[in-house]
């Protein structure tokens, strides 16, 4: 067996287990919740991740004998290429097969893939497909989290995720770091992993610029809200504007008053704002309205990559990622607000999320994993306390749509032309 | 001990582990889902009936120490007089406290509640509100079992309730009753328990009649269906014809073709549709339909009480109930379309839920039981096969509004003036 | 030409040229508002009622020559039987014909009809549906006033239909009138008009009751709201307080607050409120609501039927009638209390709209116009300043939702058992 | 009087005459349609472009005497730096003023802004507001044509807002342009009138790419329609598909189908659809989702812009305009695929609006004129048969979001990188 092999039997052992990891706090019961069209229940993410193997792997080889053939329906995403789906906002309404079938149809799928892994042959043929099976369950294991978070959000009883200090913070660098009006390249270039939205790369052509060194803090958000920044049309965007009014937002979600003191629900509990953490749970509206009331702007996707590359950071220096702050038995929350270009929390761009000039997407069913997402959703970037150290790089483009507040996204500014 | 007292307590065991009976085949999973707003969790049911005890009864005793202060919170379902409401379209994402927990609950307040029983004091203060405890229990327990229907309905799997044969049907009997003009009581004049909206007893003029002696069948509603029954508007109220558009019905809730075969969902899987059984899943509006095509009309409830007292039957000669059914191993499914006035099916009847003259709801909290209901509802009389044989009455009025098909509502025909 | 030929032809012409007369005040553009889907523009209500004469009674002779084929498709209100409908909820839409068009319309219909009318065969054949047509009319001239009332208040300018002196008004009765338990002949049982709803004539067994002998007043009524009325659930019924939740009722339809006083919409403009002017514009909830706070309770229909027969009063005496108040070049607006059983204000029942025993539809598309609206709807008894004198009877039955508020609506009160 | 005097003053007379020239073939009932909440009635477009004047300029006068106060709550649209705003859904609810009223109102500002003009002090003032007060009505000359459109297309009667022949157009002249990678100048930088999204002038780099000389005609659409377009969804991006299934398009806007023979609806009448002509009436998606049928791309605007700049064009040669058409007696109506880069129909392109690097709104108010618009909207680049020539230039940039259809909006191509 080949260094190579090793690697990626290995490397689905270690991520898969790490999906094992992130869901056992979590009862049947809380596995169950879907508490908006946009999350769902943790046990369909286990599925859908194991349905990706099975799908776009397994079932390429005529010996595999499906598990369960109503599966494919059941826990297939939006992949309108292999079939139907079952529809999206009833995925919370399935308690068969219950979560141990679940767990039994994870262990199957991992078995028939270890095995066939052995095969060279095999090996060859799928391994890019079984790697990005890996980055998407990575992918998942965000969501679980996310999505859980604001499943035990609907409960009155503020119920803990799992216990566990938080970690340390970083004081905050105000600084900007500047640079010169001329031609950078954006994308991906090298052979290692990345997603079809990273490629190609290829020049564009940016102004003079400045990029905070450090995220945007709960204190200055503090300020923000005090200087009645949720009351002032004047410093919103139109569709921002018609959010605020329409769910009445007052502060970024997750966080209410309590006896004149901001609160904020966190997977460890509800606990008191630390004014020094990066604040989080903004959309792409209230990082542009703080961004306007502070007499800066949202930088640009290009102009964020620039500055991460120039910093030498790979995207996880300094940060703070899902498996470091699990590993070290702390609270999956964001605690440092100077933590590097990658960690801590999400950093809405102002880009639309586009088409990079010359992208095609792959061909098949995989195709529709990125390229058809590209419409009315803003890019971050960074990687926050949700990702795994493993899946993040420069160039990752994360993207959502404007109102999504339940990521951990923050905000870095940007300044000058 | 009295007689009177063993006989509260000894009822208020045996109905309450008639629901541990009943959510018996259901996972932890299965308790989760709330498929519907009008449905609600298993576990929200276990929970609330256990709040009624503990809210009505138990809070009336300084000495009782409350389970847990929020669910009060949680668990009330609309009595505003008690306090504020977790919204109920919301149920469904609540997993903690879990399935175990919520047993927990109904042990600690049903050991609270059995031990202050003991006091003749107590009983003598409580006895009224514990009986109608145990009604609403009963109520819930057959809601548990139509929810939980609507609930794995929603699964492509078509989960199993139970695994259960059928019971054996009687054959039909087509003719009907006849009842000449003049004027009868209606109504609850004893002093066995009834809800308050069986009160007073009063008199009705009634034109001369004649009612069914048997449920409309699958068969006739098969025909219905074949002579384009839910294609003919003529044949429909506006409101009826507009949900058939609105909903594309084309035949009762749960029933799907296949290979040109009628096939219906029951709570012991997907089966056959026996052309003998009562139809059951059909809206007010459907009923309604299906009686002007049959140039029939559905009864009053007038009507439906006269003669069920007539037949000298208590509500129950002849029905197919839960507790009988689970008794003899069968499955809960209506199968025999000529059960008595009483079980297998509810029957809609033509009467708008409204208060009998003289009604007045109880003083308190508890007159919001019934009364608040009393608009754009129809009366259903007879009791279904989710019903507890020791609940249903000649009397007991049981109401949903005109679209409803998630209860085992059927139809009983009239005709004549 | 026999008399009741020169009848029907005069009263024709009489009855038409009232709709014309309502709605001189209108301009085109007043015309064309559809301010909610339940109202409609004047424009269609003039199109409608001439098609329904078109459709109903022209269209039987072979030599009538239609105005314009597409009207049946615009025009046609709900009748299944005789072809589609344009959508209701567009019907703001249709600016072609011009309002001049639609007048042009109905001269040609008028005269088509008139001409024919002299032949006795034609008028023998046809002279119950003209007779249905004339009436049919008189409902919508009522629904021409409300929905433009309805339109114009939509417009902050609050805009006047006719500016013109508000009636005097008659000192309130406050005395109730009482009955003995027994049996009463309800609906109509002579030759004269009627609709199909108000019959067969039947027999009804009543408990003792008193009705009151007038109408609830805006003091009584402001009252209720300074009690909290619109902030007490204990009062409302299940839906009725939703309705206030979600609407945010805090008083009648078309009351606004200015400076502390309460200030009313009327046809004549924005005006203070008279505290001994009967209340309208109030929902069935409201009624209902008003009348648990007073101790009361809103009559059944056939309570008030059959006080309002006693009295001996056609249902007309003492009250204010559309036709009566414009031919004094008053106000279209309520202003007394003690109005008779008939006219001011239509009064609220308890009674859901249900047939009558024995009620059969007439055949055809007639059939359609009372009958399949019997569900979710409560009868209201009386007329209103917007009913003509000649289109009122003691056993009219109008119906509306319970949520309904546009229509001149009150409260008549009445107690016992 | 200055030539510059003499020239704004004169401008601002044929502006608002030709506002006058497009509304007059349309009724008072047709000028109060608002068709959706997308689309106004032409009665507010012609009083609020009145009140832009009336609010912007002419109330910074204080000698100025409002027309009537209430206008600036009914006709403002969306500055709510100048006051609340009437909702705009219900801008078809307002029947007063009527038409006369409203073209008093545009007579009594106009004589004042001409009066004023008089003054150079108040000329040097407000012109550069005037200014932006043409154009601005300019914009709203297009959304009367556009929403009169939709308002007619909404009556099944098909009426015609003014019959006149089409235009003869020119053969397809299906080759690309080239052009090679590197730095180009795109956005305003000289003098003249411009928004302030068309600034600053920046550099941007390109890859090399190629762009159609011709826009895509009915033919091209009717081949992708018949290979199934609208039945593929891996031709279409997520949210497109979502619309396709949620609205049910079967083919571009205003085209039905009769007897196999596509027809279409314009502004001259339902006609049968020249292949020659370009589509028309396509949203985002359908025009992103061709251009992946056709194996090319929508191209970038920086990419149209660098392309119309190219040609020499000023944006009109060879298009085809409001008032050329409408001078020349035809119809409002693209019948020329080879329309140059401006006029005929919008050009979607694969941009996102957003804001040029170094963009800054003005100062107040007009501040909201565009920036707080720049999310969820797509670029369109060229000018309609709707637009006015005197109001496009190269740099213009139009936007809407995805789905909408009911512009002049066709497709022009671009391929390579």
């Amino acid at each position: 067996m080949s260094v190579a092999e090793l690697q990626i039997v290995d490397r689905l052992k270690r991520v898969r287990e790490f999906t094992d990891r992130i869901t056992r706090p979590l009862s049947a019961e809380d596995c169950m919740i879907q508490s908006m069209e946009d999350a769902s229940p943790t046990r369909w993410h286990l599925a859908h991740t194991t349905w990706f193997f099975e799908e776009f792997v397994l079932k390429r080889d005529p010996s595999y004998r499906e598990f369960n053939q109503q599966f494919a329906y059941l826990f297939n995403s939006y992949y309108n290429a292999v079939g139907k789906q079952f529809p999206r906002p009833q995925r919370g309404m399935i308690s068969r097969p219950n979560l141990a079938g679940i767990r039994e149809y994870r262990q199957y799928v991992d078995q028939e893939l270890v095995d066939r892994l052995e095969s060279p042959e095999f090996l060859r043929q799928h391994q890019a497909t079984v790697e990005l099976g890996l980055h998407h369950e990575q992918q998942h294991q965000e969501l679980i989290l996310t999505d859980i978070k604001h499943a035990l959000a609907a409960n009155p009883l503020w119920p803990v995720y799992a216990a566990a200090p938080f970690a340390p913070g970083e004081p905050l660098d105000d600084s900007f770091m500047e640079f010169c009006e001329g031609q950078y390249q954006i994308g991906h270039d090298s052979e290692t992993f990345c997603y079809d939205n990273e490629r190609p790369c290829h020049t564009v052509f940016l102004p003079a610029y400045a990029i905070a060194r450090g995220l945007v803090t709960c204190r200055q958000f503090i300020e923000f809200i005090d200087d009645r920044g949720y009351e002032r049309p004047e410093l919103w965007l139109s569709l921002g504007w018609n959010a605020v009014q329409e769910y009445g937002w007052k502060a970024p979600l997750y966080w209410i008053q309590r006896a004149g003191q901001w609160m904020q629900f966190t997977l460890a509990g509800l606990t008191e704002i630390n004014p020094d953490w990066p604040v989080c749970h903004v959309s792409y509206f209230e990082a542009d309205a703080f961004a306007r009331w502070a007499n800066k702007r949202l930088p640009t996707e290009s102009e964020w990559e620039v500055a991460c590359q120039a910093t030498g950071c790979q995207g996880v220096e300094g940060g703070q990622f899902a498996d470091w702050l699990l590993g070290d038995g702390r609270a999956v929350h964001p605690t440092s607000a100077c933590a590097g270009f990658g960690g801590a929390v999400w950093q809405w761009t102002s880009s639309s999320y586009q088409a990079y000039p010359g992208y095609r997407p792959p061909e098949g069913a995989i195709g529709e994993y990125n390229g058809k997402f590209m419409c009315n959703q803003y890019v971050l970037r960074g990687g926050s306390v949700a990702t795994s150290s493993s899946h993040i790089r420069p160039t990752y483009r994360n993207f959502f749509p404007a109102e999504a507040r339940w990521q951990f996204s923050g905000i870095r500014l940007a300044n000058g032309y």
